[in-house]
């Protein structure tokens, strides 16, 4: 009985994403087979979920199911969501789970706007950190590079950069094991003249903050994969788009690799022997194995999916939020913040008070 | 001698880019051999000119120096470019040659933001286009996209964005053949609701227009790729970060595929038999071989070349102008323009006015 106690739990929002609640139910089946034992608060439509519960037993057994009378849906402008799904929706009501202690993580592959929303609301931000962004793990030749905001604030000020530059420095420091953690910020050039305003003034602050990082100025999109930092800020509608440009390049090169092979006799007698190795490397470059972001910066691990997310996907999210949890993530996220001058950098920014333009 | 008055001219800025002029020089002397004939007037700094013109005589004899004193550097701010490059720089030379038809083309690796200020200063916009904006055919599963703007606005109106779309629109049917181009905004979902006031805007009055064109409405980032449309349009930041993100992903694919063959010695010997299939993969995927943007919505023709171009960079952003040239380009976008009612769609844009914030 010992060992239970230490079983984590996951509040799941089962209504959220494309292929609700069958895909989401499905890859808590995935990752309770794959990766540890852990608990879930199931919240969703009692009668639409009974079905996938009789399909995937394992989940079953794991789960308990919290009835939620609303599904926030993708096309919901937040204002719709928040009307309709305050105290209501299974969104909302996974995040309570979360702030009243019955879980130590969220996940969710809904509405975007919606998770972050509610989660603010509920959860609140760490002190000194005006708004959540979502960070994920990027590879690159190096290692993996942590890569935020890809989709929580589409124009951030540049304080708020500042602040994501802040706290993917302290993911960083935890996930990649990395004292010093060479942060860099996404422009359009890497010479100081480039870029919107918002982003030189967040350049300029961190150049001359004293943080526990290395701040390496601007990078271009290409070096999101070439190793060059270790974590690399953007605001929200940039860092989505490039993030997803990236899983479409990636696919087409697989498209352009296999209809060259179909071509040529020669290449698909080639294959025979490299049919391992492409494995490997499709493998690499599937998006769903890598799929999870985690909301930084607020009080409790919130984790987003991607809305498309598979079975696959969404358990590849559910093990990071799984991950995330047993490294301790957002006390280690706080406790950095604590060393750092964030009252500071406020004042600072309120002098100039540039947004993104 | 009829023959030769066929022979485009192209005037050159052979002092911007990163390697200038070496690699600018080595481009010229390689698309002269590898393309059709063309006439240079050649704008530097004839000192440093003169040895990479006895290193290449081919360049030599189809080049005309016209010497200039002034090179517009990568991080000069664009106040900095005017004050020092008006009527003094190699760039605002070419692009001078350009206006008083001593050349059809103009072609630049140099400082995209100068190269766009001093071209809307002496070539002038379309009538009825605000801002021109940078465009690149980006290559697809089905055939090549047109992908705009990759660096010219950064945060464009919605009233810019609408223009970039039908710009767009009437260049791909030019180069793609298509009729009705189907054209799409880059956004973070394909709801509704998603994205930027100044989107939803533009995307609103575009399916609302009476148009040549169909208009999809919203896509991803990975829709770039997977042949949904032949045409999307972004800002120039967005545009410009996932362009170099797609290279950035192509170069980290070709990279860990080296790196698994090496690993396999069962793979290295079925890359025997591959071999011509990679080679021809690696060059579809060489972002120097597409190199080349065209800025939509001037008056005369200008290509941009990438600032990091190598000489056979240099050469393919050489093709593209001549190509566009020997197209006609200019007139087809202008034609077409003609056929559209940019006044109404002014009115409307004014009438909401949003930025793209």
């Amino acid at each position: 009985m010992a060992i239970r106690r230490n079983i984590p739990t996951v509040a799941v929002d089962a209504m959220g994403g494309d292929d609700a609640p069958g895909a989401i139910i499905a890859g808590i089946n995935q990752c309770l087979k794959e990766e540890q034992p852990f608990k879930v608060l199931l919240h969703g439509d009692e009668q639409q979920l009974e079905p996938f519960l009789d399909a995937y037993p394992l989940v079953r057994e794991a789960s308990t199911v919290k009835h939620a009378d609303i599904a926030i849906t993708m096309d919901e402008t937040l204002s719709q969501a928040l009307r309709r799904g305050r105290k209501t929706s299974s969104m909302w009501n996974a995040i309570s789970d979360l702030n009243e202690g019955n879980a130590q993580m969220a996940v969710s592959a809904g509405n975007t706007g919606a998770l972050l929303a509610m989660s603010n609301l509920i959860l609140g931000t760490m002190e000194g950190i005006e708004r959540p962004a979502l960070a994920v793990l990027f590879p690159s030749v190096r290692s993996d590079v942590v890569f935020l905001d890809v989709g929580a604030n589409l124009r951030p000020s540049s304080l708020q950069l500042a602040q994501f530059a802040i706290m993917g420095a302290a993911y960083a420091r935890m996930i990649l094991g990395i004292e010093t953690p060479r942060v860099a910020l996404l422009n359009i050039g890497i010479e100081e003249v480039k870029g919107t305003k918002a982003i030189r003034d967040a350049a300029q602050w961190l150049q001359n903050a004293n943080l526990p990082m290395e701040f390496h100025g601007f990078v271009e999109g290409n070096d999101l994969t070439n190793g060059l930092c270790d974590v690399i800020v953007t605001g929200g509608f940039t860092g989505n788009v490039a993030l997803k440009t990236a899983e479409g390049a990636a696919d087409f090169i697989a498209y352009l690799m296999r209809s060259i092979i179909k071509r040529s006799m020669l290449a698909r007698f080639g294959y025979l022997f490299m049919r391992d190795a492409f494995d490997m490397l499709w493998r690499k470059m599937e998006p769903q194995e890598f799929n999870g972001g985690v909301m930084l910066g607020l009080n409790r691990l919130v984790v987003k999916s991607h809305g498309h997310a598979t079975s696959t996907g969404f358990s590849s999210a559910l093990g990071v939020a799984l991950e995330m949890s047993n490294l301790g993530l957002v006390d280690h996220v706080k406790s950095d913040l604590q060393n750092v001058d964030l009252q500071a950098l406020e004042t600072q920014a309120n002098a100039t008070n540039s947004m993104d333009e």
